[in-house]
């Protein structure tokens, strides 16, 4: 369907987008300018209440799921299309940010004030999703309710989970009011996510808008090296089993692999923990972790097949021993052609400077993306910080990611006559 | 001098050796077969009471000095003549063995006891030292006894110094009856010690005896590596300043530096802990130690060197601003060629194989041989494990190492006619 010139002409309100933000972001404030809004606490309930009401102030019907996702819905004129639907989620890290998630709950909501606003209908139904617990810093697994909603996982795992606390999901739904009732069909138009970049790539290609070509399949593992502890003084170098000098070798094979598939391969050692961690001993065992990441599933099994070499290499050279084990596989998840066209589309038409980027973290977009044709709008965010309070980003940006999102998601919705 | 031809028959007693060893290993035994004796406890206090007990049966006099340190003395026929000394330390390591120093103070004491047996009078005194708090367990510095009758450090400093739970060096000391007043004049005519080898070298070579060239050259540094705490998704390689990758080429540069003065040279790094150690965050930032040995002054300069410049290569490759700081410095100590020479010749001559080696670590001797001419016997332990519970040495090669301590020490001491 094609927009009709009114709909072409329409634009967000950056200045209300930035105000919400900024509204939304009292709410569990923290001193250094950041945000603590754990997943379903307390204060996730006030950041849900707010947001319901300022759906309903624009006019949207308001459903809530038994896994807490929120559904703010404006009408199409052919109510009975699947909705067009848009969202992230509000819950943040302990010490997050402003942006992070909540840039693209707020980002939908202006894109139905902006409607509004403009007077514009459009055929299929618009839907702004809030996501239960993307974040996974108080429960796991992470994006929780993105993944219920496209059967990732079952609805009574996500409930049954514990936080730290022991408290169950259910009962933290409940506590909050937000245990709802609601079985919405996941029959899904078409899925769009504005989200900041959480990296540095736009800032430093100077771009407003990330075209998301699509999200990392990730593998990560665990590994162990076992060494021969012993005294640093009386050992000599032919006669040690260092593992240290085992793991230093494998985070450097780990940053090759990951080179030989650039630009999108990533690979990351976060981890490295040395026994018995003292000045004088060589090191007898190490603990590590290995994150590899890839936007093509054949490269990501080479990048595996890899790593497993260089262990094998490592372990003969250095007489230690190593254990590889995967705990984390989440295959490549490509985004919709033709959607992730009509973004780079939208950004020509609006005037905006724009690249392809991929998305290396996980998103809700990811788990939606198993049901609907979905894309998504990166901006850019300061330096690339994110989950950081000191996480920022430009409101022009905010306002151009918003546009984009307005646009992209009317080429779906299509306009009424 | 020459020794007399009865002089030249005269053996140790290898059983008594090992039984002695056996019972002084009762206090402060472990379950798993190690001992825990730190220095100026009460345990510290009942060996040192069997000690003196067992020098007293041998016919020595003893002396205590004002830092705890034992002398126990069987008079010359030329009793002015500066004495002819053994030692080594009774204090253990938490979880340490039965061997560590207690081997170098009972293979005095067994000289001695095997001097008696032959009737045996040497021109010199004979004399056994225990050095207070070799290990530094408790209290540091280590090698605080010897370092203070080597004027290393002042009585005074070793006097004040605290425990743990507050308490002086000196309190400990008069609390266990050994705060002595002996002010013994540190004229002494040559020093020797046996001692485990605690490395794995002599095992690894099939030898019985190490004839120990010096204690190794140390420098200790601090390092730290400053890098950018980031996401592992979205930042991708090319972006990244990941200072665990960094840290990782610096510790195969300290194993390059080391092998490249093989082989004696020693570089390792013991101890290495990440920031923020999370599995998806790239490393913001290291600290590490490194730990650098060498024979000789000049070389291990040059490792120094080495090291500055790595870090300096390092931190421009990797955008990584890396800090190093020298937080320890001990200068090589060679021992005196002339009783290196006696202890090789002993050692061909009572049959032992033997071969020439370097103390990696620190020992009384070091301190020694700022006074006296000095020389080291080295025997060794299974696996070349020491700090252990589990250490373990040969009966046979303890008594081959006392048979070479006596006669490096009768030709020093020279027997009357």
């Amino acid at each position: 369907m094609k927009t009709s010139p009114p709909a072409l002409q329409a634009r967000v309100n950056g200045a209300r987008l930035w105000q919400s933000l900024m509204d939304l972001a009292r709410i569990g404030a923290t001193p250094k300018g950041g945000v603590c809004r754990l997943a379903l606490t307390a204060l996730d309930g006030e950041g849900r209440d707010l947001f319901v009401r300022w759906a309903r102030e624009a006019g949207c019907s308001v459903r809530i799921d038994a896994i807490g996702n929120i559904f703010a819905r404006r009408a199409g004129r052919n109510d009975a299309l699947p909705p067009v639907m848009t969202g992230s989620h509000i819950d943040t890290q302990p010490t997050g940010g402003k942006f992070d998630g909540n840039y693209g709950v707020l980002a939908g909501l202006e894109v139905v004030r902006s409607l509004n606003d403009a007077g514009i209908e459009t055929e299929a139904p618009i839907e702004v999703a809030v996501w239960t617990n993307e974040e996974g810093s108080r429960f796991v697994p992470v994006m929780m309710g993105s993944g219920v909603f496209a059967g990732a996982f079952t609805l009574e795992h996500a409930l049954a989970q514990r936080d730290g606390q022991g408290t169950r999901v259910a009962e933290a739904l409940a506590a909050i009011g937000y245990a709802g009732e609601a079985t919405p069909t996941p029959a899904v138009g078409a899925y769009f996510e504005a989200h900041i970049e959480q990296g540095p790539v736009l800032e430093a290609n100077g771009c407003v808008i990330g075209v998301v070509q699509g999200a990392l399949g990730q593998r990560w593992y665990d590994v162990t090296v076992q060494g021969m502890e012993a005294h640093a003084g009386p050992t000599p170098m032919d006669l040690r089993r260092d593992a240290l000098l085992a793991a230093s070798s494998l985070v450097e094979a780990v940053n090759r692999i990951a080179l030989a598939h650039a630009p999108h391969a990533r690979g990351t050692v976060g981890v490295l923990e040395v026994f018995p961690s003292s000045r004088n001993v060589i090191p007898g065992s190490v603990r590590m972790t290995v994150d590899l990441r890839a936007a093509d599933d054949a490269v990501l099994l080479q990048m595996d097949a890899a790593l497993r070499a260089a262990c094998e290499r490592i372990e003969a050279t250095r007489r230690t021993p190593m254990a590889v084990e995967q705990v984390v596989y989440f295959p490549p998840q490509p985004f919709t052609p033709e959607l992730v066209e009509g973004v780079r589309a939208d950004a020509a038409a609006l005037g905006y400077s724009a690249m392809d980027v991929v998305s290396g973290a996980g998103h809700d977009a990811v788990y939606l993306a198993r049901l609907a044709p979905t894309a998504m709008v990166f901006v850019p965010c300061a330096d690339g910080i994110s989950h950081n309070e000191i996480e920022d980003a430009e409101p022009e940006h905010l306002e151009a990611g918003c546009n984009v999102l307005l646009h992209a998601m009317l080429r779906s919705a299509g306009v009424a006559a």
